[in-house]
């Protein structure tokens, strides 16, 4: 067990590993030397440059990229905040140890390892509308399961959810921790109608009021208004921090369970990338309330870490570009002279 | 030799091939019974529909993909457009042949096979400042090459480019077949100052003014103003079509070059997806005006087909779920029941 107490966490968060500079100044060196005009990769460049530094070396490596799913079950779902029942949240969870997913397809396309961590699927979260959703023995269980889930070593680390009715815990967090009403942060899910989208919207908005003493306090947040899968993925981004292991974010909840640790320390999430702006309305709002510049657009909602699968295939581009390319000098090729 | 004049092109594009409705069909009702809500794959899903379209078949494959790059020079330089001499135009060719370019890696990274295609690169076209690019030889030449560069069978086709000077020549096109003046349409390329833009954007306007009585024709402006390598690239287009070979279209160049097309024929390119929006300053306008909805955006602007080679990785997913996913009755995962 990593973290005791919620000191603990908020210990680890002000003492965070910084990047390595030389590391990510010799990839950026490199990269002005190889046969194309400079910046025209453009993130990829970027990309290449950002995994040097936080894997600490100056040509980075993707031989071992993990992706990891965690999976939890929420008591808000009583409300009625789901077209899907709760029991779907196990059902996936089997379907995923079959590979009948899109996960799976994805994490084999990416050549990484597909791990599917399910927290407590028998015993939901509280609904938030009434209590916190976890008490602290809950929530530092599900904080240290995510970070415990973590490899000591790997290349690159991609992190997503599954959980029935776990939108509407990301939008209570999104709201708590950046203002606004439920409106502004609350969308379709797994695609409920117009009337389920306003009973969420209300049931966020009592979310809020219930646990209004707490909301200053981010940890408090993402323990009363969050989920075990959320919590875990908390507890995996600091892990990776820690490990020098650079972390792909999937979509709108994978982005909101991280947003407690940027309203801890600013510099939290620089190991993390947003790898995709999802279809859920308000992820495009949250990923610019972070600063946060996603990677892919392409209207995917599904989570499961779909979309941060997805952009691994970039990263592999990326490291695949500037590990292979020939210099200027290699290739014999003139570089630029004119105006 | 598949065009014998002119008017052989404008027959072609008056009678292409259409699409396989009913492959179409088959796969969107496929995926709407994966197990995932429906739509929440996003793009994923239209790109699978869209191959199974221009494939004609309902579980599209992307067993051979193939990336053409083809290379030109450009009597424009003669006017200092390009900060790179134009015989980096070869020198490029042979870091492609030595497997030292981006596009060496990109293509196989996504599994696809390259062939690169020089267009008699020592004898450039003429500089359209003062004459047409091409007569009419010399443009049917170069479509022909680009058609008959186009393998018969072929799951999916990426175009690239890489000539010295052929921004220039891209720029030109739009401004003559949409309208606008050079400043519009006129970027950077691979990298010009600002003395060299403001010449760059003066040499196309004195182009225009050279060549304003053939603007309304558009095979006349990709003739008077393209280049070879634009030219292939339409007539390679043109072939995948026949052969339903659905194509990935890469940057600013790319997209210019089969502009001539779309004017002969608004259905013309309804088998090819944009595979980016480069950071090059016209293609953002040169999309939106073409109806085409570029996958990637991530700053690129090199050319060679590296966009589209990065999409074919995108490509990649789509075909992975659409073929590999469970449905909900294989995997016993209830569909929606809710709100």
């Amino acid at each position: 067990m990593q973290f005791r107490s919620l000191d603990d966490i908020r210990s680890a968060c002000r003492d965070l590993p910084a990047g390595n500079e030389t590391s990510a100044a010799a990839a950026a060196a490199r990269q002005d030397q190889l046969t194309k005009p400079t910046g025209s990769l453009g993130q990829l460049e970027a990309l290449a440059v950002w995994l040097a530094r936080w894997q600490g070396q100056a040509v980075p490596r993707l031989d071992d990229v993990s992706v990891i799913v965690f999976a939890g079950n929420h008591g808000v779902t009583a409300q009625g905040v789901s077209p899907y029942p709760a029991a779907v949240t196990a059902q996936m969870v089997a379907n995923y140890a079959r590979g009948g997913a899109a996960i799976n397809q994805l994490a084999t396309l990416a050549q990484a390892k597909l791990t599917v961590v399910p927290l407590d699927l028998d015993r939901p979260t509280a609904d938030f509308t009434g209590a916190p959703a976890m008490d602290v023995a809950q929530f530092l269980d599900a904080v240290n399961a995510g970070y415990d889930a973590v490899p000591a070593r790997c290349a690159l680390l991609a992190l997503g959810e599954m959980g029935i009715g776990n939108t509407t815990a990301a939008a209570a967090i999104a709201a708590a921790l950046l203002g606004g009403d439920a409106a502004s942060w609350v969308g379709r899910g797994a695609g409920i109608g117009d009337d389920g989208l306003r009973l969420k919207q209300e049931v966020v908005d009592m979310a809020l009021a219930r646990h209004r003493a707490v909301l200053g306090d981010p940890l408090a947040v993402a323990m009363s208004l969050g989920g075990r899968e959320l919590a875990a993925i908390l507890g995996a981004t600091v892990a990776a921090r820690r490990h020098g292991i650079p972390v792909l974010l999937d979509g709108f909840v994978c982005t909101a369970a991280v947003l407690p640790l940027l309203k801890l320390n600013a510099d939290a999430l620089s190991h993390c990338q947003a790898a995709h702006v999802s279809a859920e309305a308000g992820h495009r709002a949250l990923l610019a309330a972070m600063k946060l510049n996603p990677l892919l657009d392409l209207g995917m909602r599904l989570g499961e870490a779909s979309g941060a699968a997805a952009a691994i295939l970039l990263l592999r581009a990326a490291v695949a570009c500037h590990a292979g390319m020939a210099t200027f000098a290699e290739a014999g090729v003139a570089e630029r002279s004119g105006p």
